[in-house]
């Protein structure tokens, strides 16, 4: 997807000549140490998978310091709190997540060598956490008031087995569930690229059992890992779309006792993903079908006289795939915006907290916090605040809001 | 197999009036107390696998007590020695195994309750061990000279990953392998079956690699576990005889490393077994071409441009096939030894040490040591030596090998 809207947008150009939008941006440079300094506070306080609860609280107490209204932690763990508009316009979430992919007990000690900053988790997406403060601040500072209510949350369970299950209570079982109309997720430094598409995917563990035997005296009997190869087999020969780009994998796989039994558990992990829901739901059908399928296969293949062979599929993943139309105005805004600041974006699919809204057909995007940064997910993690990269970036995820927003006269 | 000769044997009417056969019996009688003290000895002294030396050292050190000529542990760990006969009969070996199933540290002592003692491999196979040194009490006692030389021997290696290699380095390295005529192997207590086929077996674990890549990104490049199903798929349809009985099972299967990464290495273990050789060989060979083919789909099915799918495969396992023409003098004065004395044995395929000569074209045989047991290769293996049973299958024993040797005029 490179067909941006790249023409230069007057809406943005009026936006940006402002000077409460200027004193705005300004208030972002002038205060750049200090998000510098919330980075470290938060990326040191551990936020492990399912272990969000200490940065929430600490979030929580930022976001009351900064004057949000109707600060709370929901029933899932998410914090938030509204920074009031006119009323003229729709909510806006702004959110950035609060898990790592990082156990409790990892080192979270964030190592500064010149303006780059070393920690797991500092850039993915620590630094978003400290970069909506600042954009609150900055807001602030300028006497801004938006048209549009903008709800700010720190989100759990982003990451991997957590399955996005912050911003689906979110949207599913949240107070503001039916009010929120346009969804902003600030994830990761990358400005270059938005995600407009969300890539689904549903992740089966998909259990065989049969009777077992000894592998001379039982010859003869079902054999659930015959089953589960054919349903290997099978998948892999499954056509599916280029485009939407929709794939499927078989990837880890286990079970067995003994090299002279017939084994009577195996196992398999499948992953499916789309960049179209209907995609992924035929496929998903489809895989379904084939392991039942190889099941019946294998049951009137061999003797099931000391017992049958069954697939027992559990879905240990779900992200909904969905999209954001290329027209709307969040994207079109959002792009001219980020170009305005000096970046070519390319929008492109991926897995975030967008996939939720976008789900749903609420418009909603990934952007990046501004400056640069590395090896996400690995002990390695860095991050660079240099001053002026830093805060082009942060500047255009500003005016990227303030656009989609709408500041009052 | 149950077409046993179980007409009345002259051979063995005639062997047993001998008045020098009465005084052997008599002795196996009059001695059992010190047979089941050397049992107790024996069981109490670990043997693991892999480990057998100890046990080794003690029974070489019984079989020189016991006045065999050049006592000796071979190169690989087995214990010999040799009762010399008058030179006109062909070698014959009377063996029973020194190992157990059973790791290094398990408790070996063996309890008693009243004529039952309980031990890890107190059946499997160390009675045995002490039954030979009664047979050559008794034949002492009776001041009987065999027509044959019979070599003891207390073999290494017949459990599990052991393989046979003590009988194997018996009939390929050993100095006497190019003299044994006949084997009998004394293995576990029962005598109800008579063990004149071994059933091969080849074992192989196989591993498949590929490039691996990232489940959504990198979808379309070859997946080492679609070959590995397809190897499996194509086993399951493999057509195999009934008679000689012929079998394969995949059985332990294992790789991947995430579930949205597609594996860069997956592995499965294969047990393939016949009780004919050629039969076995067939199978193999069909195995191999099964898993070269599977890999070659595969590479053509997908990309190879970031590396093919191999496979490795690795021979765990190897057990000969073989088996004891039902006419031959072995089986015929066994069946009608161990029949006088009130059995009625089945002839029966099974894996044991009796494998290698068989496969070599050597007759060879497996009989039981006497007595009752049962939970063989468990914590709770346990032999009833109360004497009537357990001497009865001793002398039927005795009588099989004084038939096979001969009784020197």
């Amino acid at each position: 997807m490179n067909d941006a809207p790249t023409a230069p947008s007057p809406a943005i150009a009026a936006l940006m000549a402002s000077p409460a939008y200027r004193r705005a941006a300004d208030t972002l440079a002038a205060e750049h140490d200090r998000t510098v300094e919330d980075i470290v506070t938060l990326t040191q306080i551990p936020s492990p998978p399912f272990g969000e609860e200490q940065r929430a609280q600490a979030y929580l107490e930022m976001l009351r310091a900064h004057g949000l209204d109707d600060v709370e932690m929901d029933g899932i763990g998410n914090v938030m709190g509204i920074r009031r508009g006119t009323g003229n316009g729709p909510m806006l979430v702004v959110a950035a997540h609060l898990d790592t992919v990082f156990p409790a007990g990892t080192d979270v000690t964030v190592r500064r060598e010149g303006t780059k900053l070393f920690a797991p988790g500092v850039g993915d997406d620590t630094r978003s956490l400290a970069v909506l403060l600042a954009y609150m601040r900055a807001m602030d500072a300028a006497g801004i008031r938006t048209q549009s209510d903008i709800l700010f949350v720190g989100d759990v369970g982003e990451e991997g087995l957590g399955d996005l299950r912050g911003v689906r209570h979110l949207f599913t079982e949240g107070k503001y569930r039916d009010r929120i109309k346009a969804f902003i997720t600030v994830d990761s430094p990358d400005l270059d690229t938005i995600a407009v598409g969300g890539i689904g995917s549903k992740r089966y563990r998909v259990t065989f059992r049969g009777p077992g035997g000894h592998s001379f005296g039982a010859f003869g009997i079902v054999n659930p890992m015959y089953a589960m190869a054919q349903a290997m087999v099978e998948l892999a020969k499954t056509q599916v779309p280029a485009k939407p780009k929709t794939t499927y994998a078989a990837t880890v796989t286990g079970g067995g006792t003994s090299i002279n039994a017939i084994p009577n558990e195996v196992w398999m992990d499948v992953d499916l993903r789309s960049q179209s829901a209907d995609e992924l739901a035929r496929l998903e059908t489809r895989f379904q079908a084939i392991v039942q399928q190889a099941v019946e296969t294998e049951n009137n293949a061999r003797d099931t006289r000391a017992g049958r062979v069954s697939a027992e599929l559990k879905l240990v993943g779900d992200r909904p795939a969905g999209a954001t139309d290329m027209d709307s105005d969040l994207v079109r805004l959002a792009t001219a915006a980020i170009t305005a600041h000096g970046f070519a974006p390319r929008h492109e699919f991926s897995s975030t907290d967008a996939n939720i809204p976008m789900s749903l057909g609420i418009p909603a995007i990934k952007i990046g916090s501004g400056g640069t940064g590395g090896r996400a997910h690995s002990l390695e993690e860095w991050i660079d605040v240099e001053k002026t990269n830093s805060v082009q970036g942060m500047t255009a995820g500003l005016t990227t809001i303030l656009a989609v927003a709408g500041i009052a006269p």
